[in-house]
């Protein structure tokens, strides 16, 4: 077998056999084969697309890359999630906890934040001393005993698709569906679990900007998990503008915390129990959507979620009093308003200015490595719909110092638009994927 | 300027301006862009294509990549020729001493033979003492006072081609009309002539199989011609059989010289008359091709184009000698026939078969480097819609032992296939691209 010709089938449109892909994979992985080869194969992919059963196989070849998780101990009942990444996207710290109190297990591995979307593990180590590199041992145990994990990737998860993300960002192949829903699906599987509910965002403040396109990544995600035997479903829900209020790790950590209380954004707490409604769906624990939203708003109004939540941090050694006195959470010195000049409803509120400027601010990073600030963050005080009056506060920008708030002051400023006309609300969701006899609803 | 903003433009299909190719070849020249984003790139362009002024573009980069040979002083009337490579072709030794008999200087840089086209290089050294590593000074001089020159690429033509076809070759990015154009082309326009007359084989022993592609390219070469204001025309020609009857170094200018008195195969005939022809409308000194054919006729007629390739040889330090005792050129010590089993009208003699068999029997090049034996090779003595009788010659074999005879014997008795119909013979040449008002008919 060469990679040349393998390379020829792709841009021939010639369907890849299993061992084909195995091979490619195998060989960019211990070097083999190189960067010029797999770089011309990924612009072939981009502009000729892959099968469903292709995908599939690159996903599971690259899933078998490196380590991988063995859960078959919990029956395959344990749900992971995943976000493809947003502003203001706490949902983890809230839907972990409430499925587990139900009485699923939850293990997740999660990243950090990169670009304008925060990562779980960054908003988690707002709370002192909370671990978040577990070894599998570590993570398998606590499983098992705590029923919850949140940790970091600390293990060789799908390691080839690390170094072809690596060099897709650098030869403009980032852009394929193909590419994007094996990136994610191969972590996905080779963390071990047996159901994964996916959340596509769609919007200004999410990698997708369209909603077909979003469309057609949960559709390929949802068919590679039925194809590699996962139970797999994937919600599209809005992201033009932030989730929530809070963007920027503390204050996120904090608006979670609020909402295992039952207090909070009214868009943040539907997403919660949907969220929380499909895992435990694809479960088994709830029949329907239903029951599931019923299961979920229970371990809230109960409080076993925020116990759950309580055990999580304690278990990995974070300061459990965070959740009793959130106001020791790490906490910027200044606080600054900017306002409306003007009376309107809102009909823009870009989640991508406000990911930007929480990045300016010091909440996330630009590049890998960079050092974030945990405190700082950007708290949004209207939604898309709302009527503002002139001098109402748009943002509460918590900064470490005034050069950092005058830095983000314009751009934020114009990520809000006002109308003169009523403008409606736009949907949480746009539509679930998978939810289908395939899997057990 | 960035090389992955480059690639997205050319993935997206838009069209890149004279600065970013310049930039792309520049820094891909001087290894600041590497393979796999030049990779990427090539993709994108044999998927995407390229617009005429990009193709251009990027081959007035290439050319610009090395040296260039300035011809300026002979005042546009050097005339170059290229042929994109057949079995049996070879034309350069016929038409460059006929062209320049006419009075044309005729200024040529080869190439060596790879995979089953044989290459004038090769064939030239079969006369002993033949110096094909001319320098620049010499290059020019020699054309100067003798009005041809055949040489090796001694100087460094076009190295970002060089270095781009050597990552193409590997990355399944060969197959590309503006990116084979362009190689073609930046070479010829850094070997400085201003005319230049293509010759486009099409059919089972030339690079390009079907008739609409080599019209593709050959309108693309003719396109570049102009944008860069060179005079250009492209002959398509019947390349499905050898051409002529000889293939192998030793045999073809054997053939070639015998042609230049006289005396030869129809097909090779009118081949060289045709390629003369238009290289003389080119270089001004015929208005049209039954004038061009005519003058290049007379000058084999009237011993001129002799003399001058006698001419050729003895500035080069050839033995002349191999002009009128052709019988001292190098000589295999064995020959085999391969007769017809059956009767019938010849139908096909695949050009493909008899170039691989030359190269197994140690006459061509599989790869680059490999040494060659200039005396072996294989006489084709029959033409598509010839009537054979069983027990005819089909082909002459020559080699140095029995063994490698022996390798080739099944491969080209099957390159044969007769008919029970009379089958038509194949025109010499389909079509020809770019005689029109631009070029000085």
């Amino acid at each position: 077998m060469r990679a040349v010709d393998i390379i020829i089938k792709t841009r021939d449109k010639e369907e890849l056999s299993k061992q084909e892909i195995d091979y490619l994979i195998k060989n960019f992985t211990s070097g083999d084969i190189p960067d010029y080869q797999m770089s011309a194969w990924a612009m072939a992919v981009l502009l000729n697309g892959m099968t469903d059963q292709e995908i599939t196989d690159l996903t599971l070849a690259m899933a078998a890359s490196g380590d991988r998780l063995d859960l078959s101990e919990f029956g395959g009942r344990v749900v992971d999630k995943h976000s493809t990444g947003g502003v203001g996207d706490k949902t983890t710290l809230v839907v972990a906890p409430v499925v587990a109190a139900c009485g699923l297990p939850v293990g997740k591995m999660s990243g950090r934040g990169l670009g304008f979307s925060g990562g779980t593990i960054d908003k988690l180590e707002s709370i002192p001393g909370f671990k978040t590199d577990l070894s599998t041992e570590e993570f398998i145990s606590q499983l098992r005993e705590h029923g919850i994990v949140l940790t970091g990737q600390s293990v060789d998860l799908a390691p080839a698709d690390g170094k072809l993300y690596a060099l897709r960002d650098v030869t403009g192949t980032v852009q394929s569906i193909p590419l994007i829903a094996s990136s994610v699906m191969s972590k996905k599987i080779a963390s071990g679990a047996d159901a994964i509910a996916l959340d596509v965002k769609v919007g200004r403040g999410a990698f997708m900007k369209d909603l077909e396109q979003a469309r057609d990544l949960a559709e390929v995600m949802v068919s590679i998990g039925k194809l590699s035997g996962r139970r797999v479903i994937a919600v599209l829900s809005q992201m033009d503008q932030p989730l929530g209020v809070a963007v920027g790790n503390a204050l996120e950590l904090k608006e979670a915390i609020e909402m295992l209380n039952g207090v909070g954004p009214e868009d943040f707490h539907a997403h919660c129990i949907d969220l929380s409604a499909y895992m435990l769906i694809l479960g088994g624990e709830a029949a329907d959507l239903e029951t599931g939203r019923k299961m979920a708003q229970a371990a809230i109004d109960n409080g076993t979620a925020l116990l759950k939540f309580k055990e999580l941090i304690e278990v990995q050694h974070g300061d459990v009093g965070v959740i009793d006195h959130p106001e020791t959470l790490p906490v910027a010195p200044l606080i600054y308003q900017i306002e409306a000049e003007t009376s309107g409803w809102v009909k823009v509120v870009d989640a991508q200015e406000v990911g930007e400027s929480s990045i300016e601010i010091g909440a996330g990073r630009a590049r890998k490595g960079d050092v974030i600030d945990l405190a700082v963050g950007i708290m949004v005080r209207v939604k898309i719909g709302d009527y503002v009056e002139a001098g109402e506060t748009l943002f509460d920008v918590h900064v470490s110092d005034r050069s950092s708030f005058d830095t983000v002051f314009q751009k934020l400023k114009g990520a809000v638009e006002l109308s003169d006309e009523p403008v409606e609300p736009p949907p949480y969701f746009w539509d679930v994927i998978g939810l289908d006899e395939k899997n057990p609803v």
